[in-house]
């Protein structure tokens, strides 16, 4: 065991460090299709906010850089240990600290996942609204990467729900942002500062988050429609009606056909509407009132027709649940289907129409293919990308990804930049705005321990 | 004209720069109760970003120090200038450069007052939802300050409400951060950490906001209560039931009596029941569906009498304009009153009785005088203080705002730090954040020229 094996075994204990070969494959990867794979030299699994604080101490002292793993659930590569470096896994704290009824906020330890979050939460009644599609995520992951999901049409994603901190700085401080009030005004807002971070500027050790009453009446409707840019353009309609729908999604019909053959599902869709449709929307809305839900199902179902839809079917509860359950695992899908990578560029959604056209032209001329989902309601657009070579890919990528851009969109509305999508995020931001993140980077992590490679070159 | 003056014309025009004698007294204050107030050495009015960024190129060549100022309406003397400072009033930069109905976004100078941009989107049936009480606020003073107000107990605060921003870095670089997407994940959230920085990281010059399509039906319900802490208790049990009200406030008796008496309003509460009431609860909803408004309101004056109020009235459309508007005032009520502080520190609101409660004995024993009213939604105090004499308030500050931390809370909750309380948090904020806030400020002005004085020293 060398020095800093050693020295990691005194701060945690020596069951609670690996090396070498006794590091399992999982600790090298998160689930990015793209990039290199490296086991860390170390791994180290604290218990308490003192040992990380003491393991960034030692790691700064080595000069071993770090990187936090929640889940390893992330699209980003950004949970990616380097080959010479230390990994903190989060596996150990895992403890849902309060759940707090009066004050409708829960405080977390980072390894807690949402599943165990869900479920703890339901039995007072409330429940955090961020939904990312996997439920064995970690909330310390969800603030790394910024989160999102199917819900953000109407909760937000993790930064609308995360309103306090426990974090240690490089440095070895342990400090406290925000808390339970859900507004302060008092110097920087540091706790929104550290989340999208990607692991970059401090480790949360603790996380107040947002509970909601949860509504116990729900309703999910599925339109299909014949031309996808109609189901697009129709969203700005739905959501300007005052209906607040919780899912409002949108799947090419490639998709649909994936996910329900994946799954064996059967939406009682009949085959000549099926043949006909080149796109669908989910729209899913919840109630305390069982009487208000059935009039907006009614309201909604009405509007969709005067938008074009070909049919409106709502979904009974079985199906409707397996139906947001395969939306979830479309990653899986598109994945098993061979796509080569995945992306979530984000554009204002009246653009969605010229962004997915334009997309498309791209593919088509680079002999390359694009097909998926996405929420609609977000402008948020998960596109599966089909192209073996990785020169064409990179070339086709970075071209949608401008698109998104010039569209008033950003490259990743809730996956992040991570390693995986590094290179086109430093070739097409303002250069003013990299340096700038860069000397905030470096306010907080003068020595550059933290996730080096992640944002930055 | 010296050679400062002379450069500032150059860049904005002579008539636009004022020096010396020829600078109104207004220039000097914003309307915190407390600081010393100077007339800056040159105010200049930019019409352009590209003249915001030539100012601080000019300020940083000359090493004068930069303030810039809305309509100064602020209560932390954040735009109080230096005396050998340049004010930079954004009075001319006040177009609304874009109301976006498929998007609900609007696009808006930083000079925009609160009132020009309601009466804007009310034309599209859509508004912005951050009513800090005084519509001649402007958005970019809002920005500056996190400014948040009665209806963030349901919509949020500015920090919620802004999605994107054109800033001037005091390095004279122009950066778009955010945009009209709802949400990004590329980097570190730079939208988040200038608002609320209050004039001391960049200067905003464009603002993208989200607006809400406005409800058409609303109803304002006025429950007097015996004592403040039965009102204070009464409010998560209010949330939790699900009305959503846009407006939950609390009024002690004798804020209630002073804005009453001031605006000549008469709510229609019997002699005896008001002689009895220690203090008043306002609650107000709204809703697309008048039926459903009318169901929320039944249910919430069962709800009040459950939750031990005297007696509900529900307020018809004039009475209720007024107390929101008197409520609004309270400030100005409280100013007339003699107050010789306003402060806003917030807690969790269960944490709200024993807040108050501390805040009177504290008072008590220094033969001081404190009331007020509040977001009880948000758990936001807003206490008038009375006491002469600056040693003995300096040292109940102190006092409220260590309980108001200790209670899990922050100095304010949304009318910034500013000058006005900087000694506070400077004494009772950890040293650490403190540290890690500098060196961001640092990354972002490494001259110095922002805002000096306000936040730090």
């Amino acid at each position: 065991m060398g020095d800093v094996a050693q020295r990691l075994a005194e701060i945690v204990g020596a069951n609670q460090v690996l090396t070498g070969e006794d590091i399992p494959d999982h600790y090298a990867s998160d689930e990015a299709l793209v990039g290199e794979v490296h086991r860390p030299a170390y791994v180290a699994k604290p218990a308490t906010t003192a040992e990380v604080a003491q393991l960034l101490g030692a790691a700064t002292e080595h000069g071993v850089p770090v990187t936090a793993r929640g889940s390893g659930s992330g699209l980003s590569a950004a949970a990616r240990p380097r080959p010479d470096g230390l990994l903190i896994s989060f596996e150990r704290m895992n403890a849902i600290l309060e759940i707090d009824t009066v004050n409708h906020v829960a405080v977390v330890q980072p390894g807690v996942t949402l599943s165990e979050l869900d479920e703890k939460t339901a039995e007072a009644g409330l429940g955090y609204t961020v939904y990312p599609g996997e439920m064995s995520a970690s909330v310390g992951g969800n603030v790394g990467t910024n989160a999102g999901g199917m819900r953000a049409v109407k909760y937000g994603v993790t930064r609308h729900n995360v309103l306090g901190l426990e974090a240690v700085l490089p440095t070895g401080e342990i400090i406290r942002t925000g808390g339970k009030p859900v507004k302060t005004s008092t110097g920087y807002d540091l706790t929104q500062l550290i989340i999208g971070s990607e692991g970059t500027l401090a480790l949360a050790t603790e996380i107040t988050v947002k509970l909601h009453p949860r509504l116990r009446h729900g309703a999910t409707v599925l339109a299909p429609f014949t031309d996808l840019d109609t189901v697009v353009r129709a969203v700005p309609t739905i959501l300007a009606a005052g209906l607040e729908p919780h899912i409002l999604e949108y799947i090419d019909a490639l998709t649909m056909a994936a996910i329900t053959y994946t799954t064996g599902l059967s939406l009682g869709v009949p085959d000549e509407v099926r043949e006909a449709s080149q796109a669908y929307l989910v729209v899913a809305m919840e109630n305390r009132d069982p009487d208000r839900l059935e009039g907006d199902v009614a309201s909604l179902g009405e509007l969709l027709g005067e938008l074009g839809a070909s049919d409106v079917y709502v979904l009974d509860g079985g199906s409707a649940r397996k139906l947001i359950e395969a939306r979830e695992k479309a990653f899986w899908t598109a994945k098993a289907a061979g796509a080569d990578e995945v992306i979530d560029v984000v554009v204002p959604r009246s653009a969605m129409p010229e962004f997915l056209a334009r997309s498309r032209e791209l593919a088509a001329k680079t002999e390359s293919g694009v097909a998926g989902c996405g929420h609609a309601g977000d402008g948020n657009v998960h596109l599966g990308v089909f192209q073996k070579d990785p020169v064409k890919r990179a070339s086709l990528l970075h071209d949608i990804f401008a698109v998104g851009m010039e569209l008033g969109g950003a490259i990743s509305g809730e996956h992040g930049i991570g390693r995986a999508k590094k290179e086109h995020f430093l070739q097409l931001e303002d250069p003013a705005k990299i340096e700038l993140m860069s000397r905030i980077k470096h306010a907080f992590d003068p020595a550059g321990i933290l996730n080096p490679g992640v944002l930055f070159d």
